[in-house]
């Protein structure tokens, strides 16, 4: 079983109306509904891919409930979410039908308790035992330790469980010192832990910092990998245009079913770019269209890059 | 008992988040929620008047049972909704701290299947052999009949159940021609069901659509009773500044409690427009400044209009 970790849920609800103008009246022509935040999508592209996946982190409140119930609806994947006081937080996507374009309004998430917190981790290790990789997915609710991360990270490596690590800012920096086999930064991510803008340059500092691996996503660019094997550059046949909501995700899908199956990194690699790319082209946002994804599997240029001083 | 309708509830969220752009992304940086829709709100004023108040309209889904579970915490409203298949609606207020603006942005509400509006039809009779007044409330959720509140302002009638009237468009075009005791639209309302422009005017018209009674809110400028002891204007002491959201569900309060109680015209005005702008004062949405009440109550001025040809 796969282990995904989301500490911060979400249900992630989607607008649509005609024409957003602040500080006017909106009459929402059509709602959407889904379980989201990071993990939950990695494990909807794993389900996907016929692997068994669980899925953990907090989850409360009549959103939680919500959450819970739409995600029993989605096949493959087992719900392991730990429950928690506060309420699961809320996302909200307004699509303006007009000119396309989306607004985002995030709510923080619950305040987790101490004692929520001590118990996910017990809960946490508890599920690696029967896990065979795990990823850590997205922001920490309040009251969660900047440290989260390095903890987890930790107590995957003590069971010699890989783990991946998809986050942002301090919790970034903190847990990639931990030393997680692959963490997946985009450029902008990487160039806030390392200063540096240049990728290939900011890729070998985040190594440097702890990961066995880095896998930068470079948005239509595709990924650039250091790994402990080389180093690699992998893009799609042609740029890929529609909705990015969940390409990230679905790489870290990619990535870590080429993890468990023992791929090289080359056909991992294509896999995350391939991913990725279908679920761009995908008319739902976050879902990855399977017959893209079919054709674009044998298409991804995947190139060994020469190690620069 | 007062019964309040409310056919389309709404769970209402209020975001803030410091400045509102469209097509970014924002951190919402504080979240509430309360029970919502025009009937529930009239119903928390008439609780906080001492009078007994039942509830009634469509809930169901994840947000009707955070709504019924919040309402549960109302003192002294009683909880009659019926239950549907579909959702309550979200109705999401945004916030903008940096300018003070909200952005409104509503859902439509459940879709109400043919059954259910049978089943509402027949809980509303049976509450109103114990109610001593209604107020129906807002507007209607897919699936009723646009003629909905015509049929419950006949069955109150029937039941010689004193009925206020607070919607727009064609279901108060429609209501209206069933002789409701009251209908209290705003000058917007009034323009469009009369095509008059003056809401001196447009009051008289509405009247002799079929309406015991009409109050015209006009805002800052109180309130125009046409009623068949006599046309009164209404007006706060001075013009007060703040959130209006809510005021005019505090009129109908006001209006309603007066009924109930037997007091004539223009105490029933001077309650109806001092809850009004004590609504308006209140630093909380949607609630009334009690000790603003109490000090506004005897300065309303309530000026007897001669009737002109």
């Amino acid at each position: 079983m796969i282990l995904t970790v989301t500490l911060n849920t979400a249900l992630d609800i989607t607008y649509r109306v005609r024409g957003l103008r602040p500080h006017t009246s909106h009459r929402v022509t059509e709602v959407t509904e889904r379980p989201g935040g990071k993990g939950l999508n990695v494990a909807r592209v794993l389900a996907a891919l016929g692997h068994e996946v669980s899925v953990t982190g907090f989850t409360g409140g009549a959103t939680g409930r919500a959450l819970r119930e739409q995600l029993a609806h989605v096949p493959g994947v087992v719900d392991a979410l730990v429950p928690v006081d506060g309420a699961t937080r809320r996302t909200i996507a307004v699509v303006d039908t007009a000119s396309g374009d989306t607004t985002q309004l995030n709510e923080p998430g619950p305040q987790i308790a101490p004692h929520e917190w001590a118990a996910f981790q017990e809960a946490y290790e508890v599920l690696l035992r029967s896990s065979s990789a795990v990823a850590l997915c997205g922001s920490l609710p309040p009251g969660v330790p900047v440290g989260a991360y390095a903890q987890l990270v930790r107590t995957a490596r003590a069971l010699a469980v890989p783990v991946l690590l998809d986050t942002s800012g301090e919790p970034l920096r903190r847990g990639i010192a931990a030393r997680p086999d692959i963490v997946k930064p985009n450029a902008d991510e990487l160039a806030e832990l390392t200063g540096a803008h240049d990728p290939a340059q900011a890729s070998r500092d985040a190594r440097r910092r702890g990961a066995h691996a880095v896998v930068a996503s470079l948005g239509a660019e595709g990924l650039l990998a250091r790994t402990p094997d080389g180093d690699w550059r992998a893009a799609p046949p042609r740029p890929v245009r529609g909705n990015p909501t969940g390409a990230g995700d679905s790489a870290v899908a990619g990535l870590l079913s080429g993890l468990v199956e023992r791929l090289p990194w080359p056909e991992r690699l294509s896999r995350a770019v391939a991913l990725s790319a279908a679920t761009v082209l995908s008319p739902v946002a976050g879902e990855f269209d399977r017959s893209a994804y079919d054709g674009l599997l044998g298409q991804v240029s995947v190139t060994r890059e020469t190690t620069a001083a």
